[in-house]
């Protein structure tokens, strides 16, 4: 990265939806930006935290064995390692993730909108 | 972290200047705010990216052997291991830090302003 970069900027031009796309990177960590809308699916990292935070909109994140956390604007939430969670967007919500390299975009499962890393990698608009 | 929390609210509600506060955490890295006003003092991290992210304001980032770069509201930038930098705030700039936990504030330089990481883990307001 030679020039700053704005992820709300960034986020805001993805077209697609739960498709995240890598803006930073220090140490074995990525800096995403994602657009979302609707309902992902019930994953966990085993290994891994996972930090979200919203930059525009609103995020539900239901969470295994415990209460569900509403994210507003400008918030931020890790979801420890191990923990299962279901990310919901009521309306369209563009996130800021911090993630270490190995994560994988939906945990243990696999569904159509499972991103690999290689197009989280792509280039950004 | 048991509930969501705000990086631009905490950032605001901080008194003192280049006194940066942990608020979040995964892995082996500190999510940071801090407040900035004026200039700090060039250092380096030998061993550590800094992710600088600007919540409010702006901040120009002097860099060693390379064009200083000039971090607009929303940007962000990772100044390299091993780059000296000096972050100038011509204003009032708010900041979201990312950095390993191991980073020590001003590197590999010690002044007045250095804060111990103790003193980044003081609960926040």
């Amino acid at each position: 990265m030679d020039a700053p970069r704005s992820p709300a900027r960034l986020a805001a031009a993805l077209t697609e939806r739960w498709s995240p796309r890598v803006v930073a990177e220090l140490e074995d960590v990525y800096v995403k930006v994602a657009k979302v809308e609707g309902t992902l699916v019930w994953h966990r990292h085993d290994d891994e935290d996972e930090l979200f935070y919203v930059l525009k909109g609103r995020l539900r994140l239901e969470l295994e064995d415990r209460a569900a956390v509403a994210l507003g604007e400008g918030e931020l939430f890790v979801v420890p390692k191990g923990v299962g969670h279901l990310p919901v967007a009521e309306a369209e919500c563009h996130l800021l993730l911090i993630e270490r390299k190995t994560t994988r975009h939906t945990g243990d499962t696999t569904i159509a909108q499972t991103r690999s890393l290689a197009d989280q990698l792509r280039p950004l608009p």
